[in-house]
């Protein structure tokens, strides 16, 4: 089978070697020329523009885009509407917002083309040796699609989730219970740091992955990081965050729901990011002006 | 090696079971004539008192508690701490509170005994399987019984981890990251119930099992618990708890630390348990108070 692989960052590249290692003719593009060449020494092919990607693939083509969401998805979205023509395929394996992805569904439809919302998952190690993916769109198309998502995922690492739009839902609240799960295993390791006990916390998540109730892939990569850096010495405590874990919880608002953990997982992230808080300042002041409480000055 | 065991619940019996498997010779004690009568029928002994247990075991003795924290575990330590003689080993294998652990831990180095606290965790399957222990005591005589928690657990599935109290200090925080873990999975699934989407419960815990992020035990339980009633429509949504989760809360308060997630998994547990609140008629009458928004009536 042929993939037109677009964007060979982190993920699309270990998703172009794991589809080289199955055989797979892989043509890709990426905006960068040593990227392409890094590829095509793998033994893939390369195009320098998403126009000649198209040309050389046999129609009915299979693109997978895995680029980041926003500006970039939405730009190479745009040229392959315009290149791409009625019968192919576009597999979106980013983490776009569910809500685009069906509006790009909806522009699909109208030009004949199949459009995928794949949600995927387990890391640039996944991509490489066998991900999880959530795939939404036409059931019967998809099924004609199986075997590549069969073959790029680890076994029943994939689901057809719906229509357009469901695979990325999905996807969005995986990332949702992952910021509420991690936040849970630091807020453990914090409490284990404060104890009068001298842990050794990569023995300690090593245990934890053995036979407890709280083993898992997130307390393996525990024990990993504790096993580079015994006591996260070498790391600062800000919280990045990428867009999915904030959409669950604009969608938890959208249906007016409580999901209290996940919402207060991502603010956690926020807080990291703040040195010092105006809350804090406004509170200091506060308590000062009813009670005469000392302030820390500047 | 002979142990005498003294709770023949749940975990105990199980417990007993893989002794037995590992041709251990288990003397059991339990209050119900039933239980003692189907452990015997199991192929192993019992005692009908605690004083009983005792004497039938060659000094020095090794005793498994497996009774519920609280006033069962003090009672049966009492008991012990009146038969058993210098040298001997307790081994207090539920979930008492750290700090009684190392009062008792304090009560038994005073007769020459040594007290060790072990966390245990893996369920029932796990206690008969293969269990995940988190032991505290003198470590010259851990080392002693260690081929006893090598039998008892899963390759790896057993950590010294320092005196008296850091075992059930760490099966207690390992608890309170249950409880966060927990909710923020199920947080996923009721956004999922609430989306315009059809998901199969079952397959979505399945596909996040096969190369996800958050993979999990507790996901494949999750994929269990859905495939037994795909939409939990035999069960209410009460969560009760046992005591850990509070401890660790408890525990945040007294290092006077943030621990959110964990406090607001267990208060989320804790609120569904009423069937309404009082906090919510006072935001309904003030609500109504100021600006004459509707209240609904008993």
């Amino acid at each position: 089978m042929e993939i037109g692989m677009i964007g060979l960052g982190k993920m699309g590249y270990q998703l172009s070697l794991n589809l080289l290692d199955k055989n797979y003719t892989v043509i890709a593009h990426d905006m960068s020329e040593e990227a392409r060449q890094h590829i095509i020494s793998d033994g893939g092919e390369a195009a320098p523009t998403i126009k000649e990607l198209v040309n050389r693939l046999q129609a009915p083509r299979i693109i997978w885009m895995m680029v980041p969401a926003g500006d970039a998805t939405e730009s190479v979205f745009q040229a392959l509407l315009e290149h791409l023509e009625s019968g192919d395929h576009i597999i979106d394996g980013g983490n776009a917002h569910y809500k685009d992805s069906i509006k790009r569904g909806d522009a699909c439809k109208e030009k004949g083309i199949y459009f995928f919302d794949c949600g995927t998952s387990g890391g640039v190690d996944g991509a490489r040796n066998g991900a999880c993916t959530m795939i939404g769109g036409v059931q019967q198309e998809f099924e004609k699609l199986e075997t590549l998502f069969q073959d790029l995922t680890v076994e029943n690492g994939y689901l057809y989730t719906g229509p357009v739009g469901s695979g990325h839902f999905l996807k969005m609240v995986h990332n949702g219970i992952e910021y509420g799960m991690m936040q849970a295993i630091a807020e453990g390791f914090d409490i284990l740091e404060k104890s009068p006990f001298a842990y050794d916390y990569e023995k300690v998540a090593k245990v934890w992955n053995n036979g407890s109730v709280i083993r898992s892939w997130l307390m393996e990569l525990t024990e990993d990081a504790f096993g580079k850096d015994p006591n996260l010495e070498q790391i600062k405590g800000i919280m990045h965050s990428s867009g999915e874990g904030k959409w669950t919880v604009e969608t938890a608002l959208d249906y007016e729901m409580a999901a209290p953990i996940i919402t207060l997982a991502l603010m956690m992230r926020y807080r990291s990011q703040e040195q010092d808080t105006f809350t804090g300042k406004v509170v200091a002041a506060l308590r000062n002006e009813f009670g005469g409480h000392a302030v820390t000055k500047v």
